[in-house]
């Protein structure tokens, strides 16, 4: 049985046990939320790993780290330096992007080595197959795509980005749809130039019970893909983006009445102004369903630091009602991240995300800023280092401008407002 | 006269042609902005300089970059090199906050060789004078106070900060209130000690009327500082804060009754949820006064990535009103920046600004984004990197992780979901 199935049997899981202890609620108040498919915990029967999460209402918001190979860097020895790099940075889940080298192979070792869930996006799989047979991505057979989620789930992947929303409709509408960037998935991208090649549906739409089967049998949690998510913020809320959530919805409903845990991807590019709405039309279109966004980025001009633009984006997204920010590292958009970049897209993700669950009131969130700085206040440095989000960044940072009275710090030196404030109160 | 004299009297000045040229608004636009308080340019009368910027209603927001010595670190060509980072990464002001070594002739080196405004922080000099002659702080003279901020005045200083708003009664009420962090303004501090240990009142409260002649005579816009700003968000939004806020709009309409440039300082440290109460609060008790916001950072955890919760912070600020922005460096909190540090502080509330500047839909800010993003859409690396925020930063990372086919990046490499449409385009 799947949690959600569980849950609606009244049933209180291990696994929603652990996630209840981790969080401070009350197990019953997980299945309820587990059971109204308002709270997902990935967790693949193949592999229920030790490190697992709730992701959704109420829960602290959490933090992915996407990894994997390209057909240019193709090394599995750097993808599990990452992956060692971002769950030492604190990641909740990774996912597994490889498009280069031997999918399954590099899949099963970050599976096996990973201590956080772990994601998948099955058609990068399923493409780069047929891509390497044939060069023609029209041969891919609908039975192909489906065998390889299949795989997937077989393997003990606890996620799966389906891209399933993306029928022949919205292709349609994408035709007739002016854009300044297109459609900006990779999925979604391989679906709708198969679609336009072979007039075909989208098998992941049309077969989408036989997509639910096997994710039931597994217990994967469903990612429904956005594959027309905005990659401008110029795109972001358009009727294209609109239309594809509404079918996410849709999807999302029959996915939790088949018993089958799932979560909405979402945006992307996306002004600062639209943020907030954006979550909340998610929330009211899915169901409450767990959104999963990706950034969102607020500029497309800060190439280099789209860390930055996204710390910001999540963290309005996170405040709005975003539970699982997939970091953006300083690299995207110009090359696949090196292990110290996959090392500071994470840092920051989680900035966001603690930023916003102090803003939504996620108990115990504001109590470690009060900790931090209580310890600030009385300049106990050592420790105030240790509370902090990385202890190694901050302690070398001290370091290198380090003062030469140790009780304060080298920007006001004995003009230290603390130590001003614990000295005048002995005068005279 | 002073901009807002002459702007009163209808006139309309050769600073507010180029702030108006700058900004693709009209003269008369800006001439009523400023006669009404609402937007000040910082232009001493001694020091009418090439970089003039406008700050205020409707404007682009700008940022400023704090640099100058401690007693730790007092090295002018440190800081003369921090100037030209400041300034190559886009800074559009820098304030001299120095407090170790000859300060005078620290400022006047930043004033001469500063292609920006310059902005200072007068009480900094008058408390470190007389700590110097006789690490006495009560010795410090009103008299001496006063005489100080005319010397940064005569010295071509274009904004100078005032804490006049932290009062006897702000001081009162500050010992009888609980705060994690108690006051964390260094200015504020040397006034309120002061206060505590002389029984008088803060000269710059007092003498108010004289310090407005000085700067009317000058033509230095004040800055009134924000004592009272939280150190901690737990102490965001407190009655010592919003009182000190009340009298700060006090202060800003007598200094706009006399002829006086004035802005307003704000916080410091703010959780996510109260960033835009916080800006429509002092647009409301300080007559629509810019607002030159320090961050503000929305959580206290992050030691070593203050540039970004400041970014977070400061976008929303932005976007919410907030006219001008205190960079925030990685060192904040632990040590004096260096450059590079300078460097990432600058990058980081540009992107701020700019992600405000998208969502309060100033002229021009999103075409920036449309612009590269078109570059983006067809593939045209080299211009789209020249278009980003930080080309040098952007071009690196993508030589980190060069492609093997130059037209795509290393992340996707032949996956390119750009080079995916245009090649579809042409399947048969």
């Amino acid at each position: 049985m799947t949690q959600l199935e569980s849950a609606k049997q009244g049933a209180i899981t291990p696994e929603m046990e652990a996630v209840a202890k981790g969080e401070g609620l009350a197990a019953e108040t997980v299945r309820e939320r587990v059971a109204a498919g308002r709270l997902v915990i990935p967790a693949n029967v193949n592999r229920r790993t030790a490190g697992l999460v709730g992701i959704g209402e109420g829960l602290r918001t959490k933090v992915n780290a996407n990894i994997g190979t390209s057909v240019d860097f193709a090394d599995l020895a750097t993808e599990l330096e990452k992956l060692r790099a971002a769950e030492e940075a604190g990641a909740d889940a990774v996912m597994d992007l490889s498009t280069g080298g031997d999918l399954a192979a590099i899949r099963r070792a970050i599976v096996e080595r990973s201590l956080v869930s772990v994601g998948t996006v099955p058609i990068y799989e399923a493409t780069c197959e047929v891509m390497r047979k044939s060069h023609r991505l029209k041969e891919m057979k609908a039975a192909e795509v489906l065998e390889t989620f299949r795989k997937h789930a077989e393997d003990g992947v606890d996620f799966v980005v389906a891209h399933a929303a993306i029928n022949r409709e919205v292709v349609r509408e994408y035709q007739s749809t002016e854009r300044v960037c297109g459609i900006v998935s990779r999925g979604g991208t391989f679906l709708a130039q198969w679609m336009l090649q072979t007039g075909e549906e989208n098998p992941l739409y049309e077969h989408y019970d036989e997509l639910l089967d096997v994710a039931r049998e597994y217990d994967v949690t469903l990612s429904l893909g956005d594959s027309m998510r905005p990659g401008a913020i110029a795109d972001a809320f358009d009727s294209l983006q609109v239309h594809e959530l509404m079918i996410q919805g849709e999807l999302a409903r029959r996915a939790v009445d088949n018993g089958v845990q799932v979560m909405i991807e979402g945006p992307g590019h996306v002004p600062l102004n639209q943020v907030k709405a954006q979550m909340e039309l998610e929330k009211s279109l899915c169901h409450g369903a767990p959104f999963y966004v990706l950034g969102p980025v607020v500029t497309d001009v800060a190439i280099g630091y789209d860390h930055i633009t996204a710390a910001i984006g999540g963290a309005i997204a996170a405040a709005s009602g975003a539970d699982f920010l997939c970091y953006v590292t300083p690299s995207e958009h110009v090359g696949l991240p090196s292990p110290e970049q996959v090392r500071e897209g994470v840092i920051a993700a989680r900035i966001a995300a603690h930023a916003g669950d102090i803003a939504k009131g996620i108990p115990g969130a504001s109590e470690w800023d009060m900790r931090l700085s209580r310890l600030r206040r009385g300049r106990k440095w050592e420790e105030q280092i240790r509370e902090s989000i990385d202890p190694q960044r901050a302690a070398s940072y001290r370091a290198q401008a380090a003062p030469h009275d140790k009780s304060v710090c080298s920007m006001c030196g004995e003009y230290c407002v603390f130590k001003m404030a614990d000295l005048g109160a002995q005068t005279p």
